[in-house]
């Protein structure tokens, strides 16, 4: 098993106790070669979500470090908040990075949902790319119920049994939702006009639940203080539908409404392969491939 | 001094003799962590060039390696080859890679250059940005005179005389030129027209030699066998003129003769910086730089 950059989403049900939430990033940056890269808490929704990459070792092993704390440090039983949630760890997506594959992170995901059972005897319902059951690979299919409902059903329909583990749920880590996914990106495009009826109407066309762009959920915004609109947009797979294509396609649809792209902004980070792909596709670059940047040629000999 | 990541492109006084170019090869191969990206010989010049890159330790090792290999293998006294050339190691550019600054290079160069002389005997001039003297930067002007002009100038001409070792050049090797140079990228845009009057013309506008974009030189090409014209272009320092400059350039020129731009292509490799800024310029990216990328964000932590 080759030892693969890879990063790891896990979402915890803990956001109001900052102790906690330290004691969770201190468990995955205790691992040489994790390393964290955001973290965020919502108390509202009594929720944390940790962003950590590395080499795929290490990042599994973290994720276990994580689990194991969440088990000790969160009770289900005494759990409120606006999110839903099925287990103390929560959701724990593995995501490719470099030239890593998807393929690659479903491998990560069953690897470490064997040891979170395995090792810390916490069930394992496995999801997206991941699922064992096609019905599983929507995360809300997984945790319709939620851990009050779940630990109950779970114990009589097979149907609601967890992939690794139980039929019992962990009586107060309840499950964990394991899976892989691609990277997602939150890509915004700020449109040079107050109209949010143009932001709206252009969100409606490229948005691939109405038929716009695969990959591809947008909302249209206003952003009053400058007096321009945006929409707002996150890319669910930027191979299928590349960063650029939803540029220029923004920058063809205002253009019909009479309007200029003023900028387009990225929330947090991309990866590599995304700018790679967007870079060659405006530049119109033929035979271009990663292995034609220095760096990236090094790096894979 | 920190381990950066760095090319190096030697230019030697022998491309003729495959063994002699295969023993070259060889000893730049020979330091672990160095890496040939590529490597061309020309029989009419009698010259090679090898490109290797690594970490700045073992790129500088190689090198040495190379120069005592170059001393043993190649006697100016015998080259004949259209090419000027001083020294057996004739050229010896270190230029940036990933977050390297061309300032780090300019430290390799001169780090390399007291070692030629210290540990090979071979005297040493300093050129591009890496010049001791102002008027040394042009490479053309420190080889003015080759091997068998300036071995006798550089005797009694202070004005002539290496930087480091000498006065007298060494009797078979010469001297070695080294240097510090940004990424050379080799890059052309094909316009959809046969009209060679075209590409000419704006190889006209937009090459620096001209009054055009800085740091770009340009030349129109017929491509007979597929019916269309070339802006075939050197771009010597991507950052003060970035790629998508050019090309958003090369369109609208292209434009005001009614011809559009059919493709455009990447001779050899490119920086992954000359990448990042493009794809950030063409996406109009607001508040980007290169730690907005996951992979660049790990590698820097």
């Amino acid at each position: 098993m080759k030892d693969l950059l890879v990063e790891c989403v896990p979402n915890f049900s803990e956001g109001r106790d900052g102790s906690k939430v330290d004691a969770l990033a201190a468990a995955i940056a205790s691992v040489p070669g994790s390393s964290i890269l955001h973290r965020t808490s919502d108390s509202d929704h009594n929720r944390s979500v940790i962003t950590f990459a590395g080499r795929s070792e290490a990042v599994i092993e973290s994720a276990l470090r994580a689990a194991h704390v969440a088990r000790e440090l969160i009770d289900l039983n005494h759990h409120t908040g606006a999110h839903p949630r099925l287990g103390a760890l929560d959701v724990l997506p593995f995501v490719p990075l470099g030239a890593t594959s998807l393929e690659s992170c479903i491998e990560f995901a069953h690897r470490a949902g064997k040891r979170i059972w395995d090792e810390l005897g916490i069930p394992v319902y496995f999801y997206e790319v991941a699922a064992l059951r096609p019905e599983r690979q929507k995360l809300e299919n997984v945790r319709r119920g939620e851990f009050e409902g779940l630990r109950a059903e779970a114990l009589t329909d097979t149907a609601k049994a967890p992939d690794l583990g139980g039929p019992a749920l962990h009586p107060t880590a309840g499950a964990v939702i394991v899976g892989a996914r691609k990277f997602l990106i939150a890509y915004n495009i700020n449109l040079r006009t107050p109209d949010l009826g143009v932001a709206k109407a252009i969100a409606k066309q490229i948005r691939a639940s109405s038929g716009g762009l695969p990959a591809v959920k947008a909302l249209g915004l206003a952003l009053p203080s400058r007096g321009i609109v945006q929409v707002s947009m996150n890319l669910t797979d930027f191979e299928q539908t590349p960063i650029h294509v939803v540029f220029l396609e923004v920058v063809r649809l205002a253009a019909e409404y009479g309007v200029e792209v003023e900028e387009s902004e990225l929330i947090g980070l991309m990866p590599r392969k995304a700018l790679e792909i967007a870079a060659a596709g405006l530049l119109k670059l033929s035979d271009f491939d990663s292995s034609r940047v220095v760096e990236n040629r090094l790096e894979s000999l």
